[in-house]
């Protein structure tokens, strides 16, 4: 992803390992800076995944990869690194995966550079097959931010619409604020200033109305866990948007790598939703909106169910719901994958 | 509505005329402080309407009713007052059908003292019959701020909540934060705790969640504008809820006073819909949410279909949207609302 400091334009990736630490964008800080996060230990790691220094499922799995190499080379425990950071977050079902990965890896460096390598390379491929699907001009919305900050560099959700940029085709991009912690507000939409990708911010509530206007040619979400039937968690609010799309014939598509569809899970009612801290809907900008004895709710995921979803934009091509056979039969041919 | 002010519980209502000004509790303060907005002539009152010092379609009605008449009291040209007040905001339908009351009785102060009790009673109505509709424990949700500030002390959407909870059946309410001016979590979040009614805030992405969770008994909303056909203009987002609400077989009620009818409009089409300063979208307590480069979008309101609509509660009883043609019939045997 391109990101300006100060002036002069980098190439970054959202988490690498350097000088014996892992290194991570904090995306807390964005849009107001760009800062790194230096991860020395396991304990660290686990601090940046459950903090959301860094978030998004790809991502997740990354961080959690080099964390276990870094815990390795750093003579820790495995038993209780794996513990720790696999305990972080429960929803995003890269984590585990990235976390099998390096057990069966043994814990190794090269290893947790393959699975970032590999995590990048995936996304590409979504860039390119979701490219076909948006039209010259075409108006995509999106919700929370599925793009470099979330997977490495190019994006899940927000893969394909950097490819019809570089072709020319002047998408647009209808951004869901994302309320509670405004990850489309505050991440997405710097990612699509970076790159000069035409945007506007919504509130979350509007998109129903932009929908209902004709408006959005398409809806493109990225996921933290896919189950077998195609039943898919992803940040709250999620739902709201399938619903929506569907009511006004709006193909929506989800976008992921093979690391975050879980075969092991029959539907989307055994996915585990993560509940967060009420203060993420209480308060913004360390003020309080409400009033002192209002509580809130937080539930971090929704679940969708896969009659809303058009098709699952992955580095294998473009599958239905009905078709996530196909796909898990592929997976299981995918030596990196399979594990 | 009952209102703690240092301590000491008063009955307070959302605007007045008092020692020959138009006393305003100003909503831009609450729930931080209960500060009195005095308006003195015909340009503070529209600043009032158009800064949302009181916002909401009944409470915008009373008060252009008081402000025309403080405006006749100074000796104003009454058609510059008139024309002031009439250009605030678009979409509430209370603002013209308040305008045309008072001019149809001269400007006169005593006509905007019944005006406000009739809206207030009429109100009160609303409460009692929607008050059948909630269930022992039963758990509401609703979109943005139709309690008594918004009207003046009963409310529209928040009446029979009012009213459930003096019967002692325990409602539970869902508020939808309500971006992006958050009207829910700020102001019914705020009514609900000084009337002691059990409820949490969400985020406006959480109430599909909780929809599709089953934990949601119904669902009721005010309404800025309602067309004869059944459509109706309400806050940004509520169509979005009520799309939620049928797929989810939830019943969803649009609670308002026969004011905010407009037979003239044959469907929702024809209303205008405001569309507000992006600022309000990109800035929460003074500060920014999203990067410098990146724009917003911020329609203010949004048109539901009739087809969501299970009832609509009324001074005179609920109606389908089938069934609307009675309560016109209804409206132009009342004195007070034929205007």
């Amino acid at each position: 992803m391109k990101v300006a400091i100060e002036g002069e334009v980098r190439t970054l990736v959202a988490v690498w390992f350097e000088d014996n630490v892992v290194k991570i964008i904090d995306q807390r800080k964005i849009p107001e800076s760009v800062e790194v996060f230096k991860a020395r230990n396991s304990d660290d790691i686990a601090f940046a995944i459950k903090d959301m220094v860094v978030r998004g499922a790809p991502a997740i799995g990354v961080t959690a990869a080099y964390g276990l190499a870094l815990a390795k080379m750093n003579g820790e425990d495995m038993e209780s690194a794996v513990r720790k950071i696999g305990s972080t977050r429960p929803t995003a079902y890269d984590l585990f995966k990235a976390i099998r990965y390096m057990k069966e890896n043994n814990y190794d460096m090269n290893a947790a550079r393959r699975y970032a390598n590999e995590i990048s390379g995936r996304c590409r491929k979504i860039g390119e097959y979701g490219n076909e699907l948006i039209p010259e001009n075409g108006k995509i919305l999106t919700h929370c931010n599925a793009g470099a900050l979330a997977v490495l560099d190019w994006g899940t959700a927000l893969a394909p619409i950097r490819f019809a940029k570089m072709e020319g085709k002047n998408p647009f991009v209808f951004v869901d604020e994302t309320r509670p912690r405004l990850q489309g507000a505050r991440l997405t939409a710097w990612e699509l200033a970076q790159e000069g990708i035409d945007h506007a911010i919504i509130a979350d509530n509007a998109a129903g109305f932009y929908m209902r206007r004709g408006e959005v040619d398409l809806v493109i979400v990225g996921a933290d866990r896919i189950a077998s039937n195609g039943d898919f968690a992803n940040k709250i609010g999620t739902y709201e948007k399938a619903v929506l799309a569907k009511e006004n014939g709006i193909p929506f598509y989800v976008a992921a790598p093979g690391s975050t569809f879980d075969f092991s899970l029959k539907s989307g009612d055994e996915i585990p939703i993560e509940e967060r801290d009420e203060n993420e809907v209480l308060f913004v900008n360390g003020k309080r909106l409400g009033p002192e004895e209002s509580r809130a709710k937080n539930p971090a995921f929704d679940v969708t169910p896969a009659k809303y979803v058009t098709g699952f934009i992955t580095e294998y091509g473009i599958y239905k719901p009905s078709e996530l056979s196909q796909m898990k039969a592929k997976i299981e041919r995918d030596l990196f994958m399979r594990v």
